[in-house]
Protein backbone atom coordinates (compact mmCIF):
# COMPACT_ATOMS: atom_id res chain seq x y z
CA UNK A 1 0.00 0.00 0.00
CA UNK A 2 1.36 3.30 -0.91
CA UNK A 3 2.08 5.95 1.83
CA UNK A 4 -0.63 8.42 1.93
CA UNK A 5 0.18 10.23 5.07
CA UNK A 6 3.18 11.35 6.39
CA UNK A 7 3.42 12.40 10.42
CA UNK A 8 6.29 15.28 11.22
CA UNK A 9 7.94 15.45 14.49
CA UNK A 10 8.61 19.31 15.81
CA UNK A 11 10.63 19.96 18.21
CA UNK A 12 14.06 19.29 16.92
CA UNK A 13 12.93 17.36 13.83
CA UNK A 14 11.22 21.02 12.05
CA UNK A 15 12.75 23.38 14.20
CA UNK A 16 15.45 24.02 16.71
CA UNK A 17 14.69 23.25 20.17
CA UNK A 18 17.18 20.77 22.48
CA UNK A 19 19.71 23.30 21.72
CA UNK A 20 17.80 26.00 23.42
CA UNK A 21 17.64 24.15 26.32
CA UNK A 22 20.82 23.14 26.59
CA UNK A 23 21.79 27.31 25.95
CA UNK A 24 19.70 27.75 28.95
CA UNK A 25 20.96 24.90 31.50
CA UNK A 26 24.60 25.79 30.62
CA UNK A 27 23.83 29.57 32.36
CA UNK A 28 21.97 27.43 34.87
CA UNK A 29 25.43 25.08 35.87
CA UNK A 30 27.03 28.96 35.56
CA UNK A 31 24.29 30.87 37.80
CA UNK A 32 24.58 27.44 40.26
CA UNK A 33 28.30 27.06 40.47
CA UNK A 34 29.02 30.44 42.19
CA UNK A 35 26.46 29.40 45.22
CA UNK A 36 27.86 25.15 45.34
CA UNK A 37 31.05 25.07 43.23
CA UNK A 38 31.64 21.14 43.49
CA UNK A 39 27.55 20.38 42.71
CA UNK A 40 26.86 17.83 39.90
CA UNK A 41 23.99 20.52 38.60
CA UNK A 42 23.70 18.47 35.02
CA UNK A 43 22.78 15.55 37.08
CA UNK A 44 20.60 16.58 39.77
CA UNK A 45 18.52 18.57 37.38
CA UNK A 46 18.12 15.58 35.10
CA UNK A 47 16.93 13.68 38.23
CA UNK A 48 14.66 16.87 39.16
CA UNK A 49 13.12 16.59 35.44
CA UNK A 50 12.50 12.82 35.90
CA UNK A 51 10.95 13.05 38.80
CA UNK A 52 8.55 16.13 38.34
CA UNK A 53 7.56 14.39 34.57
CA UNK A 54 4.51 12.61 35.92
CA UNK A 55 3.73 15.97 37.38
CA UNK A 56 4.32 18.55 35.18
CA UNK A 57 4.65 16.44 31.83
CA UNK A 58 7.23 18.11 29.23
CA UNK A 59 8.18 21.84 27.75
CA UNK A 60 9.36 25.04 28.83
CA UNK A 61 7.11 25.75 32.05
CA UNK A 62 8.16 22.39 33.20
CA UNK A 63 11.65 22.58 32.74
CA UNK A 64 11.47 26.40 34.49
CA UNK A 65 9.28 25.08 37.38
CA UNK A 66 11.93 21.90 37.74
CA UNK A 67 15.48 24.47 37.60
CA UNK A 68 14.01 26.54 40.51
CA UNK A 69 13.55 23.58 42.37
CA UNK A 70 16.85 22.27 41.71
CA UNK A 71 18.02 25.45 42.40
CA UNK A 72 16.34 25.51 46.16
CA UNK A 73 17.40 22.40 46.70
CA UNK A 74 21.40 21.94 45.80
CA UNK A 75 21.62 25.39 47.47
CA UNK A 76 19.63 24.48 50.62
CA UNK A 77 17.51 27.40 50.10
CA UNK A 78 20.44 29.60 50.26
CA UNK A 79 20.40 30.94 46.86
CA UNK A 80 19.01 34.68 46.72
CA UNK A 81 15.46 35.32 45.29
CA UNK A 82 17.29 37.54 42.71
CA UNK A 83 18.85 34.57 40.78
CA UNK A 84 15.46 32.74 40.73
CA UNK A 85 14.13 35.82 38.96
CA UNK A 86 16.50 35.64 36.50
CA UNK A 87 15.94 31.37 36.31
CA UNK A 88 11.77 32.96 35.22
CA UNK A 89 13.26 35.12 32.64
CA UNK A 90 15.12 32.34 30.99
CA UNK A 91 11.81 30.57 30.74
CA UNK A 92 10.11 33.13 29.39
CA UNK A 93 12.92 34.04 27.24
CA UNK A 94 12.50 30.13 25.75
CA UNK A 95 8.75 30.68 25.18
CA UNK A 96 9.22 33.96 23.33
CA UNK A 97 12.02 33.20 20.76
CA UNK A 98 11.40 33.19 17.22
CA UNK A 99 10.83 29.74 15.70
CA UNK A 100 13.84 28.82 14.21
CA UNK A 101 13.69 25.99 11.57
CA UNK A 102 16.27 23.10 10.42
CA UNK A 103 18.02 23.64 7.31
CA UNK A 104 15.91 22.50 4.55
CA UNK A 105 12.14 22.15 6.07
CA UNK A 106 10.84 24.50 4.69
CA UNK A 107 11.34 23.49 0.72
CA UNK A 108 11.10 19.75 1.92
CA UNK A 109 7.46 20.26 3.87
CA UNK A 110 6.26 22.15 0.46
CA UNK A 111 7.62 19.16 -2.37
CA UNK A 112 5.70 16.86 -0.01
CA UNK A 113 2.23 18.62 0.65
CA UNK A 114 0.64 18.54 -2.67
CA UNK A 115 1.31 14.57 -2.73
CA UNK A 116 0.88 13.08 0.56
CA UNK A 117 -1.52 14.50 3.89
CA UNK A 118 1.35 16.10 6.16
CA UNK A 119 0.44 15.93 10.00
CA UNK A 120 2.40 17.81 12.40
CA UNK A 121 2.70 15.36 15.57
CA UNK A 122 4.27 16.60 18.27
CA UNK A 123 4.43 16.12 22.70
CA UNK A 124 4.90 18.70 25.00
CA UNK A 125 3.11 21.71 26.46
CA UNK A 126 0.21 22.38 24.20
CA UNK A 127 0.15 26.22 24.34
CA UNK A 128 4.04 26.37 24.09
CA UNK A 129 3.37 23.62 20.18
CA UNK A 130 1.03 25.84 19.00
CA UNK A 131 2.46 28.90 19.58
CA UNK A 132 5.75 27.76 17.84
CA UNK A 133 4.09 26.37 14.94
CA UNK A 134 1.94 29.37 14.55
CA UNK A 135 5.22 31.50 14.52
CA UNK A 136 6.57 29.08 12.17
CA UNK A 137 4.91 30.02 9.00
CA UNK A 138 4.75 26.04 8.42
CA UNK A 139 1.07 26.12 9.34
CA UNK A 140 -1.25 25.70 6.02
CA UNK A 141 1.34 22.87 4.66
CA UNK A 142 -0.22 20.82 7.56
CA UNK A 143 -3.60 19.09 7.24
CA UNK A 144 -3.68 18.66 10.61
CA UNK A 145 -1.82 19.04 13.94
CA UNK A 146 -1.81 16.60 16.86
CA UNK A 147 -0.30 17.71 20.56
CA UNK A 148 0.04 14.60 22.85
CA UNK A 149 0.58 14.75 26.28
CA UNK A 150 2.91 11.68 25.97
CA UNK A 151 3.64 9.86 22.00
CA UNK A 152 3.56 5.65 22.75
CA UNK A 153 1.85 3.05 20.50
CA UNK A 154 -1.75 4.05 22.69
CA UNK A 155 -1.52 8.02 21.63
CA UNK A 156 -0.44 6.97 18.04
CA UNK A 157 -3.19 4.53 17.62
CA UNK A 158 -5.81 6.97 19.11
CA UNK A 159 -4.19 9.39 15.93
CA UNK A 160 -4.57 7.10 13.43
CA UNK A 161 -8.33 5.98 14.66
CA UNK A 162 -9.39 9.53 14.93
CA UNK A 163 -7.90 9.94 11.19
CA UNK A 164 -8.97 6.70 9.31
CA UNK A 165 -5.17 6.02 8.71
CA UNK A 166 -4.24 2.15 8.66
CA UNK A 167 -0.42 1.79 9.65
CA UNK A 168 0.95 0.49 6.33
CA UNK A 169 -0.19 4.47 4.75
CA UNK A 170 1.37 6.12 7.41
CA UNK A 171 5.48 7.31 7.89
CA UNK A 172 6.74 8.92 10.83
CA UNK A 173 9.67 11.57 10.36
CA UNK A 174 11.68 12.36 13.83
CA UNK A 175 14.43 12.82 15.80
CA UNK A 176 13.30 10.38 18.50
CA UNK A 177 14.16 6.93 18.48
CA UNK A 178 12.09 6.61 21.69
CA UNK A 179 8.88 8.78 20.93
CA UNK A 180 8.82 8.98 16.68
CA UNK A 181 10.12 5.48 15.63
CA UNK A 182 9.91 2.77 18.38
CA UNK A 183 6.29 3.33 18.94
CA UNK A 184 5.36 4.08 15.53
CA UNK A 185 6.76 0.55 13.75
CA UNK A 186 5.38 -1.49 16.66
CA UNK A 187 2.35 -0.66 15.33
CA UNK A 188 3.10 -1.76 11.75
CA UNK A 189 3.70 1.81 10.49
CA UNK A 190 7.11 3.33 9.10
CA UNK A 191 9.42 5.58 10.30
CA UNK A 192 12.31 7.83 9.43
CA UNK A 193 14.68 8.62 12.30
CA UNK A 194 16.65 11.69 11.57
CA UNK A 195 19.24 12.38 14.79
CA UNK A 196 19.44 16.21 16.01
CA UNK A 197 22.97 17.60 17.24
CA UNK A 198 21.68 16.91 20.28
CA UNK A 199 19.17 14.21 22.49
CA UNK A 200 17.79 14.99 25.46
CA UNK A 201 18.57 12.71 28.18
CA UNK A 202 15.06 11.46 28.87
CA UNK A 203 14.76 10.36 24.99
CA UNK A 204 17.93 7.96 24.72
CA UNK A 205 16.86 4.52 23.86
CA UNK A 206 19.57 1.10 23.86
CA UNK A 207 20.38 0.20 20.50
CA UNK A 208 19.03 -3.18 21.10
CA UNK A 209 15.80 -2.32 21.96
CA UNK A 210 15.36 -0.78 18.54
CA UNK A 211 12.89 -2.35 15.50
CA UNK A 212 14.88 -5.04 13.11
CA UNK A 213 13.12 -3.42 10.07
CA UNK A 214 10.18 -0.44 9.59
CA UNK A 215 12.39 2.10 9.98
CA UNK A 216 15.47 4.11 8.00
CA UNK A 217 17.86 6.67 9.58
CA UNK A 218 18.63 9.69 7.34
CA UNK A 219 21.06 12.51 7.37
CA UNK A 220 18.88 14.93 6.88
CA UNK A 221 14.83 15.98 5.79
CA UNK A 222 16.23 17.14 2.30
CA UNK A 223 16.62 12.97 1.84
CA UNK A 224 12.69 12.40 2.61
CA UNK A 225 11.21 12.99 -0.26
CA UNK A 226 13.60 10.32 -2.23
CA UNK A 227 12.88 7.45 0.55
CA UNK A 228 9.20 7.79 0.65
CA UNK A 229 9.07 7.04 -3.01
CA UNK A 230 12.33 4.61 -3.33
CA UNK A 231 11.64 2.75 0.25
CA UNK A 232 7.97 2.63 1.15
CA UNK A 233 6.72 2.25 -2.56
CA UNK A 234 4.20 5.20 -2.58
CA UNK A 235 5.14 5.96 -5.99
CA UNK A 236 2.38 5.51 -8.39
CA UNK A 237 3.78 2.89 -10.70
CA UNK A 238 5.41 0.74 -8.67
CA UNK A 239 4.54 -2.66 -7.10
CA UNK B 1 -32.62 19.55 13.45
CA UNK B 2 -32.19 17.55 16.38
CA UNK B 3 -29.38 17.90 18.63
CA UNK B 4 -26.63 15.18 18.08
CA UNK B 5 -23.68 16.04 19.92
CA UNK B 6 -23.02 17.62 23.09
CA UNK B 7 -19.90 19.21 24.39
CA UNK B 8 -18.91 19.38 28.34
CA UNK B 9 -16.14 21.82 29.20
CA UNK B 10 -14.76 20.30 32.26
CA UNK B 11 -13.39 22.63 34.75
CA UNK B 12 -16.25 24.14 37.05
CA UNK B 13 -18.68 22.22 35.01
CA UNK B 14 -17.84 18.50 35.30
CA UNK B 15 -14.99 18.60 38.47
CA UNK B 16 -14.05 21.25 40.66
CA UNK B 17 -10.90 23.73 39.71
CA UNK B 18 -11.78 27.30 40.34
CA UNK B 19 -12.11 26.83 44.29
CA UNK B 20 -8.78 25.13 44.49
CA UNK B 21 -7.14 28.14 43.15
CA UNK B 22 -9.00 30.45 45.70
CA UNK B 23 -7.68 28.16 48.56
CA UNK B 24 -4.34 28.21 47.09
CA UNK B 25 -4.93 31.89 46.13
CA UNK B 26 -5.68 32.62 49.66
CA UNK B 27 -2.67 30.66 51.40
CA UNK B 28 -0.12 32.93 49.15
CA UNK B 29 -2.57 36.39 50.15
CA UNK B 30 -1.76 35.24 54.04
CA UNK B 31 2.02 34.15 53.02
CA UNK B 32 2.91 37.53 51.23
CA UNK B 33 1.24 39.95 53.89
CA UNK B 34 4.06 38.39 56.30
CA UNK B 35 6.52 40.52 54.36
CA UNK B 36 4.37 42.99 52.33
CA UNK B 37 0.97 43.85 55.11
CA UNK B 38 -0.27 46.22 53.06
CA UNK B 39 0.10 44.68 49.69
CA UNK B 40 -3.03 44.17 47.31
CA UNK B 41 -1.82 40.82 46.36
CA UNK B 42 -5.02 39.19 44.85
CA UNK B 43 -5.19 42.29 42.54
CA UNK B 44 -1.27 42.19 41.40
CA UNK B 45 -1.06 38.36 41.28
CA UNK B 46 -4.48 38.67 38.66
CA UNK B 47 -2.24 41.42 36.56
CA UNK B 48 0.76 39.21 36.57
CA UNK B 49 -1.57 36.43 35.14
CA UNK B 50 -2.93 38.45 32.55
CA UNK B 51 0.38 40.21 31.37
CA UNK B 52 1.37 36.22 31.14
CA UNK B 53 -0.96 34.70 29.59
CA UNK B 54 0.34 34.78 26.31
CA UNK B 55 3.68 33.51 27.12
CA UNK B 56 2.42 30.93 29.42
CA UNK B 57 -1.08 29.84 28.59
CA UNK B 58 -3.65 28.73 30.94
CA UNK B 59 -3.56 26.11 33.95
CA UNK B 60 -1.84 25.42 37.23
CA UNK B 61 2.21 25.39 36.02
CA UNK B 62 1.54 28.92 34.67
CA UNK B 63 -0.57 29.97 37.77
CA UNK B 64 2.58 28.77 40.00
CA UNK B 65 5.34 30.76 38.02
CA UNK B 66 3.18 33.95 38.29
CA UNK B 67 2.76 33.44 41.93
CA UNK B 68 6.52 32.99 42.38
CA UNK B 69 6.76 36.14 40.12
CA UNK B 70 4.50 37.81 42.04
CA UNK B 71 5.55 37.12 45.26
CA UNK B 72 9.08 38.52 44.18
CA UNK B 73 8.01 41.54 42.61
CA UNK B 74 6.06 42.58 45.50
CA UNK B 75 8.54 41.49 48.25
CA UNK B 76 11.49 43.52 45.70
CA UNK B 77 12.97 39.94 45.68
CA UNK B 78 13.01 40.54 50.02
CA UNK B 79 10.75 37.00 50.05
CA UNK B 80 13.07 34.16 51.76
CA UNK B 81 13.67 30.95 49.42
CA UNK B 82 12.07 29.02 51.87
CA UNK B 83 9.05 30.82 50.83
CA UNK B 84 9.15 30.38 47.03
CA UNK B 85 9.87 26.56 47.53
CA UNK B 86 6.31 26.48 49.40
CA UNK B 87 4.69 27.90 46.79
CA UNK B 88 6.31 25.32 44.39
CA UNK B 89 4.80 22.78 46.65
CA UNK B 90 1.26 24.75 46.10
CA UNK B 91 1.62 24.05 42.68
CA UNK B 92 2.60 20.49 42.83
CA UNK B 93 -0.46 19.68 45.57
CA UNK B 94 -2.99 21.28 43.23
CA UNK B 95 -1.59 19.05 39.69
CA UNK B 96 -2.08 16.02 42.15
CA UNK B 97 -5.19 16.38 43.87
CA UNK B 98 -7.67 13.60 43.30
CA UNK B 99 -10.60 15.01 40.58
CA UNK B 100 -13.71 16.06 42.32
CA UNK B 101 -16.63 15.60 40.36
CA UNK B 102 -19.61 18.25 40.68
CA UNK B 103 -23.17 17.02 41.89
CA UNK B 104 -24.72 15.05 39.51
CA UNK B 105 -22.15 14.58 36.85
CA UNK B 106 -21.82 11.08 36.80
CA UNK B 107 -25.09 10.19 36.43
CA UNK B 108 -26.36 12.79 34.20
CA UNK B 109 -22.85 12.02 32.06
CA UNK B 110 -24.35 8.47 32.05
CA UNK B 111 -27.73 8.99 31.07
CA UNK B 112 -26.74 10.92 27.75
CA UNK B 113 -24.30 8.96 26.69
CA UNK B 114 -26.41 6.44 25.20
CA UNK B 115 -28.33 9.45 23.28
CA UNK B 116 -25.80 11.29 22.25
CA UNK B 117 -22.43 12.10 21.08
CA UNK B 118 -20.54 13.43 23.89
CA UNK B 119 -17.34 15.23 23.69
CA UNK B 120 -15.10 16.75 26.85
CA UNK B 121 -13.68 20.50 25.78
CA UNK B 122 -11.63 21.87 27.65
CA UNK B 123 -9.04 24.39 27.24
CA UNK B 124 -5.70 24.85 29.40
CA UNK B 125 -2.53 22.60 30.33
CA UNK B 126 -2.71 19.31 27.70
CA UNK B 127 -1.03 17.44 30.30
CA UNK B 128 -2.87 18.21 33.60
CA UNK B 129 -6.19 17.98 31.73
CA UNK B 130 -5.47 14.36 30.43
CA UNK B 131 -4.22 13.60 33.62
CA UNK B 132 -7.92 15.00 35.38
CA UNK B 133 -9.88 13.22 33.30
CA UNK B 134 -7.77 9.74 33.44
CA UNK B 135 -8.39 10.36 37.71
CA UNK B 136 -12.27 11.03 36.68
CA UNK B 137 -13.47 7.83 35.70
CA UNK B 138 -15.48 9.52 33.01
CA UNK B 139 -13.24 8.65 30.10
CA UNK B 140 -15.78 6.01 28.76
CA UNK B 141 -18.43 8.41 28.65
CA UNK B 142 -17.28 10.24 25.82
CA UNK B 143 -16.57 9.75 22.36
CA UNK B 144 -13.95 12.38 21.88
CA UNK B 145 -11.66 14.98 23.93
CA UNK B 146 -10.53 17.96 22.79
CA UNK B 147 -8.14 20.17 24.22
CA UNK B 148 -7.59 23.87 22.97
CA UNK B 149 -5.20 26.21 24.41
CA UNK B 150 -8.23 28.60 23.65
CA UNK B 151 -11.78 28.50 23.26
CA UNK B 152 -12.82 31.03 20.59
CA UNK B 153 -14.82 31.10 17.47
CA UNK B 154 -11.71 29.55 15.50
CA UNK B 155 -10.97 27.43 17.52
CA UNK B 156 -14.21 25.90 18.13
CA UNK B 157 -15.19 25.92 14.01
CA UNK B 158 -11.98 24.14 14.08
CA UNK B 159 -13.26 21.21 16.42
CA UNK B 160 -16.95 20.87 14.32
CA UNK B 161 -14.76 20.49 10.82
CA UNK B 162 -12.06 18.06 12.59
CA UNK B 163 -15.40 15.98 13.65
CA UNK B 164 -17.93 16.59 10.61
CA UNK B 165 -20.12 18.34 12.92
CA UNK B 166 -22.96 21.01 12.02
CA UNK B 167 -23.42 23.91 14.32
CA UNK B 168 -27.08 23.15 14.12
CA UNK B 169 -26.69 19.86 16.01
CA UNK B 170 -24.41 20.97 18.24
CA UNK B 171 -25.07 22.28 22.21
CA UNK B 172 -21.80 22.90 24.72
CA UNK B 173 -22.37 23.09 28.19
CA UNK B 174 -20.05 25.24 30.78
CA UNK B 175 -19.94 27.28 33.49
CA UNK B 176 -17.79 29.75 31.28
CA UNK B 177 -19.96 32.65 29.69
CA UNK B 178 -17.01 34.14 27.94
CA UNK B 179 -15.42 30.33 26.66
CA UNK B 180 -18.49 28.20 26.57
CA UNK B 181 -21.57 30.21 25.07
CA UNK B 182 -20.64 33.33 23.11
CA UNK B 183 -18.18 31.62 20.63
CA UNK B 184 -20.50 28.49 20.36
CA UNK B 185 -23.76 30.59 19.83
CA UNK B 186 -21.71 32.97 17.42
CA UNK B 187 -21.05 29.91 15.37
CA UNK B 188 -24.94 28.94 15.47
CA UNK B 189 -24.90 26.47 17.45
CA UNK B 190 -26.76 26.23 21.18
CA UNK B 191 -25.29 26.12 24.48
CA UNK B 192 -26.32 25.99 27.94
CA UNK B 193 -24.67 27.84 30.79
CA UNK B 194 -24.24 26.25 34.31
CA UNK B 195 -22.50 28.73 36.85
CA UNK B 196 -20.10 27.63 39.03
CA UNK B 197 -19.82 29.19 42.77
CA UNK B 198 -16.96 31.40 41.75
CA UNK B 199 -15.41 32.65 38.29
CA UNK B 200 -11.72 33.37 37.53
CA UNK B 201 -11.60 37.10 36.53
CA UNK B 202 -10.14 36.99 33.55
CA UNK B 203 -13.69 34.73 32.44
CA UNK B 204 -16.09 37.70 33.43
CA UNK B 205 -18.12 38.80 30.54
CA UNK B 206 -20.65 41.87 30.93
CA UNK B 207 -24.03 40.37 30.62
CA UNK B 208 -24.42 43.37 27.45
CA UNK B 209 -22.29 41.44 25.73
CA UNK B 210 -24.35 37.98 25.87
CA UNK B 211 -26.56 36.82 23.03
CA UNK B 212 -30.28 37.26 23.24
CA UNK B 213 -30.65 33.58 22.20
CA UNK B 214 -29.52 30.54 21.16
CA UNK B 215 -28.65 29.57 25.48
CA UNK B 216 -30.12 28.86 28.75
CA UNK B 217 -29.08 29.22 31.79
CA UNK B 218 -29.00 25.92 34.22
CA UNK B 219 -28.95 25.70 37.96
CA UNK B 220 -27.23 22.74 37.63
CA UNK B 221 -25.85 19.84 34.78
CA UNK B 222 -29.44 17.16 36.20
CA UNK B 223 -31.19 19.74 34.38
CA UNK B 224 -29.53 19.42 31.20
CA UNK B 225 -31.29 16.13 30.20
CA UNK B 226 -34.37 17.69 30.23
CA UNK B 227 -33.75 21.49 28.70
CA UNK B 228 -32.20 19.31 25.26
CA UNK B 229 -35.26 17.49 24.66
CA UNK B 230 -37.90 19.96 25.28
CA UNK B 231 -35.66 23.47 24.12
CA UNK B 232 -33.63 22.47 21.62
CA UNK B 233 -35.75 19.90 19.53
CA UNK B 234 -34.09 16.66 19.99
CA UNK B 235 -36.66 14.51 21.05
CA UNK B 236 -37.52 12.03 17.91
CA UNK B 237 -41.57 13.16 17.95
CA UNK B 238 -40.89 16.78 17.92
CA UNK B 239 -41.29 18.62 15.06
Amino acid sequence: MPVRVVGFDGDDTLWHSETRFHVTQGEFRDLLKRHVPDADVDTRLAEMEMKNLSIYGYGVKSFTLSMIETAIELTRARIPTADLEVILGWGKRMLMQPTELLDGVEETLRGLSGRYDLLLITKGDLFDQESKLARSGLGEMFLGVEILSEKNADTYRGVFQRRGIKPEEFVMVGNSLRSDVVPVVELGAFAIHIPYVVTWQLEHVDEEALPRQGWRRLAGIREVSTVLLDDFGSSAGRP
